[in-house]
Formats: C-alpha cells, sequence, structure tokens
C-alpha cells in the first residue's frame, strides 16, 4: 500500500525523447511519451486490441500507434484510428494518469481512483533553475521497498561506515553531528551540523577548502520526495544558521517512487555551486554523488533481502532514528487514507495490502534517546 | 488444459542424433530417441529407479541406459536390465508415448489417458517431399501460451507492423486485405488477397518480380499445427483461385506444441520454389523467415507478459480477429472434450485447469466487423 | 526438516580469514568469523538495529562491527558499542550458536532451541592430523536437498556410470562388488569389495600399480558428515580385513549441511598417502577427486529437479539401495525426533514440515534384493 493522491516523480524530461518510456509506478504500468505539442502524457501500457504494451509501439504527432495492428491513442488513452476500420468503438480507450512537466521533472498524479483529478500542483523544485547551479541527475533501480530508501536518507549518520571514500569517513563526526528534528504537518526537516570538522573526499575535490569546515546537512522529507541541501563553508567564515549562507553547495533531489511494493525507482539529481570559473566541479560532483548513491544500494537491498529472511525482525531504535522514524509514520498515517478512499474492488483485489504496507518504527519518537 | 488425445508435433527427424532429446510436451515431461531399428520412441523422462532423467543416459542398440545406475528400457518403457540382479520387477517401468515419423516430422500421441491408442493417422505434410521445393526448419521456444501463437498466425494483418524489413511494410494494404474465412469441423481457414501490391522485400530478394504483385495469404488451421500458404504472382498473371498457380510460393509449417500452460515449442519449417537455378532461393527465404518469426516471439513475449500484468484485460475485437476467434472456439471445445475424458485423478491433481485454459475471444464472430 | 541437536560442518578454518563468513545453515542465517584471540565465533546474521546482515560489517579485535551504523557485536552477540550513544539497550543483542574448530574443521551446534547447548564434543576427524597424508578440500554448493547427497554417497555402485573419467568405469565390476552392510545406532556403515579388478584412472595415476587390484570401498554414515575410505592394493598383496593395510588410500570427509529444505552446503576434503617422495599425488588426487564430485553434482541437482517434476515418483529399489535406505532412515528418525522437541512457535510458523522431511525409501529393508 502507498500514500495516493499525491504527486510522484515519473521521469525526467530528458527521458521523454524520440521513444516511449515504459515504467511501472505504485504497481500501475504506465507508458509515457511526449506528444507533438511538447506536452508529455502518460497511458496504461497496454493496447485495448489484443493486449500489447503500447511502449512497443510508435510516437506519431496525433499519439501513440500499437506496432502490432497499428491502432493509434491520443494523450487522452483514446483510440482515434484503427486501420481499415471506419467505426470506433466506444470502450477502444485505456487509462490516462495526470501528468506535468516542471523544472526538467515529470510528475504524475497517482490518484485513488480512477479519473481522479489532482487537488494541487506539482511540487516546484527551483535548484535545477538556479544560475549560480549546475545538475546533473540518474534513475536508479531498486530492489527494495521506498521506506527504507527514506529511511537511508532521514538518518545522515551512515555515511561515516558506508561513504568512506566520498563524502563520508570520519565515523565519529557523523555520529555525534548535532541534530534538530521538526516536523509541520507531513513535511519532517532533519538539520544536522558538523562544526570545526574534516572536510571528505567529495568537498575537498570540489572545493578549495584550506582546512576545517563547518559542515551542515538540512534534510526536507516529503512523502513522494526529498529534497536535501549538504556542504560546507570554511570553519567560522559563515553562520549555519543563515539560509543564503555562502560556501560549497550540494543540492539532491531525491524522488522516490514505489515500482512495486518491494521495488523503487529512485530519481535523483545533484546541484553543486563552484568557487569561480577554474574550479567547475559538476563533474566530480555527480561522478562521486552517483558513487555514494551506488554504495546505498547496496546497503538497502542486502537490508531489504535480510529483513525478508528475518520476517519477525523487531528491531532496536538509536539515537539518530528520529527523523527516519517520523517520516514512516507520515507513511503509514497516508497509506491508511488512501487505503480508506480505495474503491473495494481495488483493495479486495489486492489482498496483501496489510503485509506490504511500511512496517511501524520500532519504538516510539520519545522512547528514541538522543 | 490442452486439447488432447491430438497428433502433436514433438520434433523433427534430423533432431535424433547420437543423444537423447529431452522435452516438455503439453507439461509431460518425455525423452525422445532413436532406436537402432531406426524406429522413434518417446518415454517419460525419469528412471523408475532413483528418478534421474533418462535423457542424462546413453542410447545403446536396445534402448536406453540410465546415466546414474544403468538400468536400460526399451522403446515401451520396459526395463529390460538391471546391471548385477536378475529379476526385474514387474513396476520396473516407465511411461511410453506413441510417436510416429513421417514427413521429417516426429508426431507424438497425447492422449487423455495413459495407454490411450491413437484412434488416427499423423496429419501428412507433403510439401516436406515435394521437388518443387527447397525446405529448412528450426524450433523456437515462447515464454508465451500457445493459443497466443494462434492469433498472430491467423491475423496477417499485423505485417505491416511488425515485419517491416522482411514479409511486411505497407500496412494499409495488409490491414485493407480482401478476407475470407470458413470453417469444416475443427479446420479453419483464412483466406487474404492483396491484389495488384507493392511486393515486400523477401518477395523481390527471393524471386524477379518486374513490378506488382497478386499476392495470397491462405492460412489453414488445426488445432495442433498449421498450414500457411503465402506467395505472390505478377499482377494479373494468374488466377488466385487457382490451387494450380505459378508464381512465387512459401509453404509454412507451424507445429504449435505446449509445453507448459504458459510456454510453447514453436516447430517451424518454410518451404519455397524458385524462378529457375540461377535463382535458388532457399537460403534467402529460410534466413528472412527466421527473422520474421523472431520478430513474432519478440510481439507474443511481450504480450504475454503484459496479459499476465493486465488480469482483468477484456480486450476490443477489431475486423480482422475472426479467424483468431474462430481458432480458439476450436481451442476451447476441444480442450474441455478432453478435461470431461482425462480420469477424474489426473484432473483434481491439476486445480489450475479453469485459470490456465483458453480465454474466450472477446466477442462472438457475429459481432466482428468486415 | 532435519535432524538437530548434532554438530554439522559449518566451514573449514582457512575459510575464516580477513572477511566474515555469509552462510545459511539449515535455514538459519549466520556470519561466521574469527576474534582476534584466534576463536571462532558464529551469529545470526542480522544487525539488531536496522537489519543489515552483519556480515557485510568489518571485524576488530573485539568483534564485528555493522556496515550500516556501526553497533559493535562481540562473539557472543551482545551489543557493546552503539557510536554516539552511551546506554546500550539490553535487548541490543542477536542469537549465536556454539561452534567448536577442530582438525581444521569449523563444527556448529544447531540445536533444536536457542541457547541449547551442546550435549557432546564435536567429532573428531584424525585424517586431518596423520603424517600418512596430505589433503586439500573445497566447498560446493548443490542445488538439492541433503538425503540425496547421502543416497549418492550411500550407493558407490553409481561409479561404473557416472565417473568413467576418473575413479569409476568397469561398471559390472561396480554393479557385483561384494557388499555389507551394518548399522550400529544411527551409525550406518556399506563395505564394498571389489577383488582382482582393473584399476581406474585416478588410481593408476596416483600410483605405480603393476597390475590388477584389490580395491575396497569403506563408507562410514553419520547424519551430518561420512568418512569414505577407499584405496587398492596389488592384488592377493593385503588382507582387506586389516585395518592397517598398506596401499593406496584416499580418505574423504563429506560434510552434508543443509542449506535450505532443498539446497545443501557439501564440504568435503580428500587425503591421500603416496608412494615415495617421487610418487607425491594430492594435486592429482584433488584434480581428479574434483571433478568427479562436480559429476556427482550435475546428476543429483539433476535428479532433484526431476523429482520435483515427477512428484508422485515412488521409486523401484534395486540390489545396491540398502545402505542408502537405512541411512534415509536414520534421517527421518532423528528428524522426527527435532520435531517433537522443537517448540511449538517454530514449527506452527513452518507449515512445510510435513512435505519437506526426506521421504521414506520406496521399500523396507527386507525387501531389497542382493
Amino acid at each position: 500500500m502507498f500514500p495516493l493522491n499525491q504527486w510522484y516523480v515519473a521521469g525526467f524530461s530528458w527521458e521523454l525523447e524520440e521513444k516511449p518510456v515504459a515504467r511501472t509506478l505504485l504497481n500501475r504500468h504506465v507508458v509515457l511519451f511526449r506528444l507533438k505539442d511538447g506536452s508529455a502524457a502518460a497511458l496504461e501500457d497496454r493496447c485495448c486490441h489484443r493486449g500489447l504494451p503500447l511502449s512497443f509501439g510508435t510516437l506519431e504527432s496525433r499519439g501513440i500507434r500499437c506496432g502490432y495492428h497499428g491502432l493509434l491513442f491520443n494523450g487522452e488513452g483514446r483510440c482515434i484510428e484503427i486501420p481499415g476500420q471506419e467505426r470506433i468503438p466506444e470502450k477502444a480507450c485505456v487509462r490516462s494518469f495526470p501528468v506535468e512537466e516542471q523544472d526538467q521533472i515529470v510528475w504524475i498524479w497517482m490518484g485513488s481512483e480512477e479519473g481522479a483529478a489532482p487537488d494541487s500542483s506539482p511540487p516546484a523544485y527551483p535548484w535545477h533553475n538556479d544560475a549560480r547551479y549546475e545538475f546533473r541527475g540518474d534513475v536508479y533501480h531498486y530492489e527494495a521497498p521506498y521506506y527504507l530508501i527514506h529511511d537511508n536518507l532521514m538518518d545522515l549518520s551512515h555515511l561515516g561506515y558506508v561513504h568512506l571514500a566520498t563524502i563520508g569517513g570520519n565515523p565519529t563526526t557523523h555520529m555525534t553531528a548535532e541534530m534538530r528534528i521538526e516536523q509541520t504537518g507531513d513535511i519532517v526537516k532533519v538539520r544536522r551540523w558538523m562544526k570545526d570538522s574534516i572536510p571528505p573526499k567529495t568537498y575537498t575535490d570540489a572545493w578549495p577548502f584550506a582546512g576545517k569546515v563547518d559542515r551542515w546537512q538540512e534534510i526536507e522529507f516529503d512523502v513522494t520526495h526529498l529534497r536535501i541541501w549538504t556542504g560546507a563553508a570554511e570553519a567560522g567564515a559563515e553562520s549555519l544558521e543563515n539560509p543564503e549562507r555562502g560556501g560549497f553547495h550540494m543540492r539532491g533531489l531525491h524522488g522516490i517512487t514505489p515500482e512495486t511494493d518491494t521495488t523503487t525507482h529512485y530519481f535523483w539529481t545533484i546541484a553543486s555551486n563552484h568557487a569561480g570559473p577554474e574550479h567547475r566541479n559538476i563533474d566530480t560532483v555527480f561522478a562521486q554523488t552517483a558513487q555514494t548513491f551506488g554504495e546505498d544500494k547496496v546497503i538497502v537491498e542486502a537490508q531489504h533481502r535480510n529483513l525478508v529472511r528475518f520476517p519477525e525482525h523487531a528491531g532496536v531504535d538509536i539515537h539518530v532514528d528520529g527523523g527516519a522514524n517520523r517520516a514512516r509514520r507520515v507513511v503509514q498515517r497516508l497509506s491508511a487514507v488512501s487505503a480508506a478512499r480505495t474503491p473495494q474492488a481495488a483493495t479486495s483485489r489486492n489482498i496483501d495490502v496489510a503485509q506490504n504496507a511500511a512496517p511501524s518504527p520500532a519504538s516510539s519518537p520519545t522512547a528514541v534517546q538522543s
């Protein structure tokens, strides 16, 4: 079960070029493509005739043509041509999904009912359009449920153990960072400061730091995606309270879109500033971030396989789990709301609803040590 | 569930050389081999001692010897030697299946009961012995149920979209072909004419056509195999009603033998004539047919995966579906007859009978547009 | 279901070097490692915090540190450090398993209840410490249940058909060997003599035999491992009754440790003597034994797949099955005893107990021909 009636990341603008993109999102099998007018469309990936995925078809100015017998569908999922046949039956159509393209992100509205209209605009992500930053991104496929990736991102204390070669190392620094957790509605923020600390490899490769740094990690959790602002300034040079502070910035977008109950699309971009034209760093930052996120994938997938092997695992919370546990509760609450709004027929078909929901954190927030 | 009490293609004569062939046919695990007297045999692929597949054994003049402890079985499945032991228990035997070899095709009788004797001779396929033709063939393995391959072959309108590089292209020609459907008992025939049409690549590569052609596709469906006669003559040169007409001929045998409920062996040969010794074309025809059938396999397997992903798919029929729908009804009727004749013990063991039967076509024949 | 409250082989001493070893044993997921004091330890392979396998961690002098957030566990499974946190919760621990290292074998006690203490010492295997012998070994992974490997080893008549290139061939000799079966408690011994027989390739490669040999195979079955002493002396030169006899000796250890109900770890070593310094043979003996056991793996895995495909297979016993059938009955008896001693909660969780138990041999011992 997933939180529904939300805007999820379905892809990046640069993915919708000549060919349709087949992607399963929240157990729905979708074909994404761009129409000649430039707008993006998302349809159920199934021709209503013999069932071939429409993603095996070809793009035309009016829509997508099936690769088996040539039925043509427009962006709303209506069949607008059956070659060799005049009449087009009313039922010759497939489900369409609301999509909006913004900031080079293709957002899809996953409603609890077919035909449900979005009740909001998709989230803005201004850092893709900020002249101070360059950015790059990629899509990783996880053999693990989405909420384990939330856990990973909400608790960056793991950097000391997992990312020794890039943004981590110095585990004591990471495990004893000054941490503040805030929650406003369904948004959970975790702020971590590591003042007067040794900058890790990625930082010294990307910025001409002279010595120790004041380093920050600001994580903002939204149930479909996270914004993570990390960075550092020369020790003592900036106020970490100042949102306009200088120094080296890494702005990460993390679109965590469930593929199925146990697999996930991880859409990510990393944006960085540089210390002058001779210090352009986006190639370095992108390469080391890709390596870093690859390390997370190894860990989280191993964790998932192990939780499946140990179904009775309850888990013992430690002092760094507060942010992750709050995020988990948001997921559970919104999933429960979605389940209540989903038509009976749909839920009764999926008898695994209860088992596949994100499990509760081990303890209540008050029990978390700090 | 499959139509039983039928002759199915189990293999080609040239496959039974030095080694036994292991093949699952209609959920039965069979070892095929040739005895020293030249006759073919088919046994359950299991030694009655410790259960090793007999296909791991070796061929001897009297039969097949198990590769674990050396039990020797004759072509009727009787154990005729237990090394080091005098007495051979009565129950030391395995099931055998009636096989007949004819026209370089190994036919197997799949009866609804063990020991059921064939009530007919295997079908003749004279084109393998016709001096006007040369032929070649191969076996493809499909990750798709047999009836989806029937659909593919009974409706050749897909050539315009699927086989652009060989026998297709010109989709309008294919989607508006003059079509006639006939049914006699369980035999369904579809005849398609495309007069004064542009010959496709395979035709111009194989035959010295000067310009446009009168082209035909004659499909004859039998529940275990299809005969498809396609070809073309110079436009206006021949009567398409004349079964003795000249021009370029391609004679296809399509043995569609279920492996399991969801996988299929596709035994095929293609035979062609040529326009004179300097125009020998079998290499070209075979290569392009192999490519063509490979394209079908990609489409049909994708279709199958998608029908599994969309179990609620009902399907909308279009004007070209008449032949395929009639074939589907033959499959269903004969499957139901087989189920009724199959002993209770066998059916109750397989509780998936209902689900795995070929689903009904979307609409009745009268509803098909033309 | 497995025989519990037994010492099983978990690994070899030389496997526990710099890195922890992850291994599933009797459906328990275990990490094996060596502490700085030289002792071996075995823990449940799961951090009690977020569930990452501890085998993804690193070894330190005091224990194993988790690779996600750095929790440190000692050899008893107690968490002894949570970085950045003073208090360590009582429940921060994972299950540990008794291990004993002896004769370069790591033995693990698999009890029917958590915390069950061993009621015996692990078995001695003196041939790893015998100056007359050199030995080598390896671990093979079988996609087959453990009891089929027992069958294979308890009935060496298969050598004539399976191992033609190394220790077999001459099937008649193997199928008519003089055989004696003895049972003392749960130990089953099979003794096979092939007097005045042709030595196989491995024997003539390893020892300067002049002509025919008196050959023996002495198999001693223990429910967790087998000792197999095979060898040969010049025909007539030694008494095969004499346990101190000379000639060419191969001493095999076969630790048959279930991984899951249907997969198995096969820990094996082979020790051999030689006919003088110029006849050192361990390289030859090891290489040919590795090939031989690889041939067994192919056969037994094919047998297992086939028994799954033919669930109704009853099997017909032949004259050589007596030893294997006795071993199977020991397995069944000890498995039943274990099931009775296992706490209710554990057995009710595993509803496959009955199906996955080793099936009975086809017939009773008295029915076996000889």
